[in-house]
């Protein structure tokens, strides 16, 4: 094994042999095997968005199989979704790419200020599809906030106990704070603070901005000369604020944007000391050949072998 | 077996042989057996609207057991109730026809705009009476959606481990859509999806009308120029929504209407790639015999042996 | 065994032996054992109307073996009561008279317009007393529906399996209907109906009037004619309504009154096919001999001893 | 074994051997043991009020041993606190006193017009601490109803399971009722009632006014002539209301007031059938020898051997 | 063992061998072993307040590793965090420090005028890590009393059955009370009483101020002169309201403040009959050196070594 990654094992010593062979998995497998860094496949917008929305623009993608086959093609880490498009593919692909089961998830077809996304999956699920983790995400500044934290909790333990890793979305939204300091670099930083607290092994964040949402925190950020002037700063802090950096921190893709902006975001992330990214509309509604394209190319940039 | 029934079942391939017996079971009863079409008769109108509203065109219908007579009669492939429906004839009918047992149902005595059923049944309520599957109402766009969600993350489990099938009622309905959204295309094709996320074997829809209901939607259908100007076209994209075809999806017959216009949504059914129909107030509403030869109509439409 | 209780197990042949065994001790005790008719003695009144209300008329009745005894110097077939009235008897009078364990309750100290009352036994209390069936009465119409359905499912479950029967009180009242509407005929009928698809094997309702409460059901009422002129016409109606009189349906005594009103009411029952009735105040508020008196003409009008 | 407990015993006989044996062990111990009356100590006022408005009068009370000396020197029948009193002294005292572990409590830093208690304990923390009762409190009247009700149910089938006794303090209070209704005569005998009826073996209630609060029950009042004048009669009256008189009714000895105010109200009580009383802050507010003094007074009074 | 240590374990004589082990634990360990005597580190601020506000100032406490390096460099009793924190560094420092894991957390992305933590951890988690004991904080006075009791209860009776030692944050806050009641003498002293009922081992209060909260208890405090004037009377009185100073009452640190005003507090905590205290951000957010020096001196003064 890499060396690498015994370093990023040892982070996790508390944690039992099957937790820590299922961490091995997700580092060791793809382009970016053995070298800390991960790319993941994300498709859970048929949930969260709803089908056409996700896939009409490459219409493969209505097929799960797809999604399997796209995450093995570009060499991702991991493959990532909810249980219906996990289960459909499951079975075919046993053994082919490490898998991550969404254990909750959101729709499009109801709002409110303060979300919570419903359970849809549960550990034991996981075990039985031969997952190497689960997936949950939590909405830090919600209303709902307690709920959520409860449940990660209760899935945290469970997980542990059974020889998961556990992967959590760390998205601030609610009435807590403003729509711009859901993206705030102290609210960011906050966020993967308590994703780790929680018992996170996996964090994922949304590259932070500059913008400060709290005026508590606005206060140490000038006093203590915090720089988070650029993204890589920015990484850089939120990296710090998971356990000085002692857990693996990814970054979110955000909406399809310009290619060569998403490069420019990439290499950010890698100097700031990022993990790597989960990435997916801009993989999944390319044409297939495009995105494996695309991926490796951002795969490129975290294994240093372009700039 | 049918080389189809066999095809369709391959989709279910991350499910135990026991549940993917109780597929077959439901694909291989009746005049449709091996075809991969399906007409199931649900009787849960005694609890949602009542029974004079139900029955008293038909008196005979008060009759729990004329329903199994009925769906046996006419040959369908399976017959849905709730516990009550079911137990008055499970014994008598023992083996005779694959049962679903409903696990929830609402009334017309309480109302509100965002509806959540009652529990009225379980898993294990399912077993004992031999049934082949549950089946279970989701509101998509309800408030109470959480809560619904959950109800069936935890019954689809407990029903694969034990090998059952899910059959999902999946209507969207609540605060987060327009009346006329119910029915909406992009809604619907959602609602197929999200049932399918949540691990449903099997998916029942309303019929979708060409009204897109959700902005960022429209914007998709437009660019995308996805083809919903006929019933057909519109059951195609449900489907294709529902894993590219790779989950069974059934429609609803809706309210008694003229049978020449059923008979023309069941060949739009067919032809956009529909598994089939669910026919309830049009089928024991009628008298038996006309109801049996309406129902032997509309199979012959699904088996291809009338245009 | 008489032939009637005989046809009546039948109806029940999803049931285990445990639970048609208990059925049949309800309806071959007594002085209408054997006849498929049932007079029914309960005593909830002290925990709904308090003690002074229920008892002070006849002080008697503050001593919980007096409905012991008054029910079987009756004939009566059963005898219900909550917890406590239950348990002080039970070991006395035990093996004597079947005993229905009520596991819910409400009482007059608190009000709402959306009832849902405090759930006070359960079934393993049921069998350690020596109970045959449990009681439990469901509010159609309320706010609250979801969670007594839920309860009574659960409760439904478990009696069942536990070899008991399920006597269901099914009162409609709450926000979604009239203090008119909760004894209207569609609505009595409709109560029946949600009962008996909830799996209840004994449904007791109250005498139902001719109004008819909803929009949706009284023109059915009126296009089919339904007959609902006469008590008699609308018991066989409410009767139909449980599964074509497939389910045992009684009707309560209601509120005190003339003895001869009630005597017309039960001659209406009978005639209307009805399976007897459940009388408490009418019966344990007079003085006991004249209570047996009282209950002896009720039952002979209902073994046709009496016009 | 005196005469009178057997007596009493017999009330209890759907009780296992084992929650009799605690019944047993509570009228056989302390100054008034055998003679069917009782004298408890309880003290949940360093919780419920505070610990300076509770124990700054006579300080040794802050000592948890202070009023196990207290019960034992003065020969109650047994002592009843909350969990971390009864724990701080059920080791040291072991078997020289019978315990009732109280399971819910309130505090005086929130307030509500709809009380509904902390649950602190539990029937497992009631055996682990070698207790012979637990205690719980209801607020019938209260919108929560529901909650408390459920609660004791819960509690009260487990503890009879477990082979302990169950003593409720049914106080009505909360939005249904005045607050001179909380003592109104026709609201506590509805309360021992209720209590009785949720399975309660002990019940304890407030010394009842002559007012009467509901209109529906003042009418019967008035009709059936039920003395209320004295309060001996409305202790009689309450004590009738509890099954006759076949559960232990006893009464609080409420606010500090002049002691011969007391002995007024233990007479009456005794006269009224009353089985005893349960007097907190009039006796560990007092200096011990004081205490003691007075203690057994008031169960020389029970005992008849003053008048 | 120490005298003091064995006088103190006699408080908890009702507890189990492993349970009082583990508090011999706490109370053995470091510079004040065997005095009776505790200061504890708790690092929950990353959760409670943030990454930066809590770690920028002395960027080395973003590692987790530097917590425990810092308690047992300074001697401390024992180390207090979250799963997250704990989890990091059980492995490798097992067996070096006891460990206290906090089972609930808030954060401040969400408000709120009744607060209530989120679960984040539990009794089998602690278990898991080598715990010595679990941590929980009430907030009495928040309108989410029972929901937040209950908690404690459940991980009480559980802690205590598994050997595991309770320590509990009592801190009055909520709508029932002002923000100066927080830390009034009358409203410290009852949250003292509050957690020592509901069956804490050590409790952790702010240190009180001289205002008095509410008026039932003013009356009393001016009626039997209790002296509150000095912060080590005020002490005295918190210890005496927790069971007469049979149950360890440590006192926190509170906000960031000047080095000779702490000592100040130290020495009348010490004075007053506190057992110690519990010195977050005054320890952690200076240099290391500096922060084993400031530990050094409150623990000497604890120890009676300096004035």
């Amino acid at each position: 094994m890499q060396e690498r990654v015994r370093e990023i094992l040892s982070w996790y010593a508390s944690d039992n042999p099957g937790t820590r062979s299922n961490i091995a998995r997700l580092l060791n497998h793809g382009r970016l095997g053995g070298t800390g860094r991960l790319v993941i496949l994300p498709v859970d917008q048929g949930f969260e968005h709803g089908p056409a929305r996700s896939f009409a623009a490459n219409p493969g993608g209505y097929d799960p199989r797809y999604h399997f086959d796209l995450a093995l093609a570009a060499g991702c880490n991991a493959y990532a979704a909810p249980l219906g498009f996990i289960e459909a593919g499951a079975a075919e692909f046993a053994g082919e790419i490490p898998l991550i089961l969404k254990l909750n998830n959101s729709d499009s077809l109801t709002g409110g200020s303060d979300p919570c996304p419903a359970i849809t999956g549960s550990v034991d699920e996981a075990l039985r599809l031969g997952c190497a983790a689960v997936g949950f995400t939590i909405y830090p500044a919600s209303a709902a906030r307690n709920e959520m934290f409860d449940q990660i909790r209760g899935i945290t333990e469970e997980a542990k106990r059974k020889g998961l890793a556990v992967v959590v979305w760390s998205y601030p939204r609610g009435s807590g704070i403003s729509k711009e300091g859901e993206t705030a670099v102290d609210v960011v930083a906050y966020a993967a603070q308590i994703a780790c607290q929680l018992g996170a092994h996996i964090v994922k964040v949304k590259p932070p901005t500059a913008h400060i949402e709290q005026g508590a925190a606005k206060k140490v950020y000038e006093k203590e000369r915090i720089p988070v002037g650029t993204l890589a700063e920015r990484v850089r802090h939120v990296v710090q604020s998971a356990f000085s950096g002692r857990r693996i921190v990814i970054f979110s893709g955000g909406e399809a944007k310009e290619t060569s902006a998403i490069f420019d975001e990439v290499r950010a992330i890698r100097d700031g000391g990022g993990f790597g990214s989960i990435i997916g509309r801009n993989s999944f509604q390319r044409p297939k050949r495009e995105a494996v394209e695309f991926l490796s190319q951002v795969m490129d940039i975290y294994a240093g072998k372009t700039k």
